[in-house]
């Protein structure tokens, strides 16, 4: 495709997305296909001869929008948000259309250095210590996912805990290496375990308080124990914004622990660590002086398109030495010189794409200011949905919301639940996600997307009202 | 920013792309910065206030891009291809404006089925064994990178040669786990080892023959050795294109060792296995029936802007019985059913995007006959360049090019090879790249970016036949 033809479709191609975040609540928030019927209208085989842009288009509405839940509607208070943005938008589109590769700071200078410097920016906005800084020995770096910086901490914790042994030689022998975090953390946490060869049972789930935030007094016995059976703590991840219900675990106490037992302290604040924008949300960090590393999620709560989640280590030396690589056909005189960032040996793949371009153009396009100004509307309509919660005496509330994520469920069964789940999905007017809180069926309502208003937030819950008439 | 706003940035960053790509040949193909140079001309402290598309994009010319090394050049010869293209941006941009979540067939059904059945169209275009195709026990997903996929089977292997014990208990204990890949192998399955607590020490780099693709026989004599020694040898990955010089490991007897060792084998054709297009070169594949997985990289040979590897598994069970996780935020019917794919169950992150679009569309766009043609062309390209070492006393061609890559030299000290890779580079007018090979400072020209034309490779030559005299 000669460049001239790339930018008539690449118009198009524009026109299509306008059209399509114009119109996003003209299609049912959850698909309604059944498996396997995206894949009955497609040809068995690939063509053997070229097809017109104009010919994917519409296989592109015909064939797979039916098959589409739409995250980017107004109407989706499901799961986490993944608030895209135009300038984000325009910033993986440059990023894709540039095609450099970052793996090394020679293979593109500016793709390292932006990504450094945005990274600083950050550590100022989010008010987070200054050792994360890259002027210092630690820094920032862009993840795909909070899965991924979660591994790398562990990674790095593990072979910091070893001497780099484990990294060497492999863990056969010595004592069983163990990780702990609350019975509310990410799945991500148990992979990790089992990605690093230490074992998904070697992960302990620390008992949580009424609000699901970790009880450090339970991390310091379940440690202590571990310790009494010959088995060495060395990591622990603490929650800023659990999954099931935004728990803040805290990190003074937590990080007081992991302090005195020599143990990595990670903290994956993937979804809540957006909300330090605002100085009267900055609680949620306290004793975040503690940290060997800390994650969030611009792509869910900072209007930057999938993928991008912003990871600092305290010492980067630790993370480089676990990850690095240097193959002679990578070798050049900016590494040798010491005086630039590879940010291939920062993560587990070895190539990376220029993300940095668009987590630079929403925080410009919106400014700190702009970006504080969202965050506040989306806390302050989760309030006023927990108070509806709370004034309707159907409803109970199951914790207080810390931030976006209002849990609550119908004062009924778990099935009376689930079923109005379903019915209110099934219109297709909006859509919400579920999880099991103290054991029992709870419905989320998360806040966040970017073509939200309060508007869309009172109308949810005079859905959910009439829903729950509905299940009686 | 509103859909209209999008709409009319959208446009300017159409026409940006497009006059980037259109004149792509007046930058130096490799940056001329200074380390630190990009971070200077930022401002410190992050905007507090909103600012304009047209200032990012006027600092997009003027900070940003004299950092960039222009990987998409018809110029660029260095390392392997990045080989982006207009279906593929547009696929990248749509993209980015659905903004969905894949991680669950449930969260956007296309997502997932469209990149099954695009993975099944690859098996058929590629010549891979059937037992690849989804709707046996095998299947195919998109990772970012060949190094996830290559970490992916290895953790597969680790855990299936300890019936999961790895996967629930941790590597302490039994013997260790060897495995094995040639002395040319991709760096990326030394980080594996470490990643998976195995342990750098326990690759074994095994020995190659002149063409430097790996002696089967000093594979099973390495395995004998570790046997004898206690070990236990659990994986080997064979290169279809090694990434010093594109070497063809010997699939066929590499696997008959496997087989009878009862060891995983996991093919890395990341640059390579484009070339199966044609039958011409299918011959690289010879063997391919013994792997256990394979993967290879439509971002860099097929015109798929990054990230885009695809990669396939024998026993989809192993894979995902290794890296499933099922909180309760993440049950749903479809799930339950078993009748869907979930691809978190199949990748490192939880996390994906919609990747299967670009990839599509890039198919969809040349067309399997376009697609072969353009290989074709840059086979004949690197046979034609190889011709012209050949034909000139004073370089020597290090290897016979098995595709698109040529490896050579001038027939002199590796510090004057050094000298002239680094005046031609300093040009701005072409980009290699080297590598060392027995030992010696090797020069690599790649051929295959998009926009690469005969014309392009013979002024090449003619750049490198005048800094051969001017170095002397």
């Amino acid at each position: 495709m000669s460049p001239e033809d790339f930018r008539r479709h690449g118009h198009a191609v524009v026109d299509w997305i306008a059209d399509y975040l114009g119109g996003v609540e003209t299609h049912p928030v959850l698909s309604r296909v059944a498996p396997g019927s995206i894949r009955d209208a497609l040809p068995t085989s690939p063509p053997t001869h070229a097809e017109s842009v104009e010919t994917m288009l519409a296989d592109l509405d015909r064939v797979i929008m039916p098959g589409i839940t739409h995250w980017q509607s107004p109407n989706f208070f499901a799961y986490f948000p993944c608030n895209a943005s135009g300038p984000s938008i325009l910033g993986e589109m440059l990023s894709a259309g540039l095609g450099i590769q970052g793996m090394l700071w020679a293979t593109s200078p500016a793709c390292t250095e932006l990504e450094t410097h945005v990274l600083d920016w950050l550590v100022e906005m989010l008010d987070l210590p200054t050792f994360f800084r890259s002027d210092g020995e630690g820094g920032g770096v862009i993840q795909d996912t909070a899965s991924s910086a979660t591994l790398c901490a562990l990674l790095a914790a593990r072979d910091r805990a070893t001497g780099w042994r484990s990294n060497e030689h492999g863990l056969t022998g010595g004592p069983p290496l163990v990780a702990y975090a609350s019975t509310e953390a990410h799945s991500s946490m148990e992979k990790a375990m089992a990605i690093a060869g230490l074992g998904r049972a070697n992960l302990r789930l620390v008992e949580v308080d009424e609000r699901f935030a970790m009880r450090p007094q339970a991390l310091a016995e379940r440690i202590a124990a571990d310790r009494a059976d010959g088995r060495l703590p060395i990591f622990c991840c603490a929650n800023i914004g659990s999954t099931s219900s935004t728990a803040i675990d805290p990190l003074g106490p937590i990080g007081e622990v992991c302090r005195r037992e020599g143990m990595w302290l990670h903290v994956d604040a993937a979804m809540c660590g957006t909300a330090a924008l605002c100085p009267e949300f900055r609680w949620i960090h306290k004793g975040i002086e503690h940290a060997d590393s800390y994650c969030f999620n611009p792509h869910k709560w900072m209007f930057v398109n999938f993928d991008c989640d912003c990871f600092w280590v305290r010492n980067r030396a630790d993370l480089v030495r676990t990850l690095s690589v240097l193959p002679e056909y990578l070798r050049n005189e900016a590494t040798a010189s010491g005086k630039v960032v590879d940010y291939r040996d920062w993560q587990i793949p070895l190539g990376r794409r220029f993300r940095a371009l668009k987590l630079w153009m929403t925080i410009r396009h919106y400014g700190v200011a702009g970006l504080q100004r969202a965050i506040r509307d989306h806390v302050s309509w989760a309030r006023w949905f927990a108070d509806r919660v709370r004034d309707d005496d159907r409803f109970e509330l199951v914790v207080e919301p810390p931030a976006s994520l209002v849990c609550f469920r119908l004062r009924s069964s778990d099935d009376a639940n689930e079923r109005m789940l379903a019915a209110l999905n099934a219109t297709g007017e909006l859509m919400l996600s579920h999880t099991r809180l103290e054991g029992r069926y709870t419905l989320r309502f998360s806040v966040g997307a970017t073509l939200a208003t309060k508007g869309h937030v009172e109308r949810a819950w005079r859905a959910i009202e009439s829903a729950a008439t509905g299940i009686g």
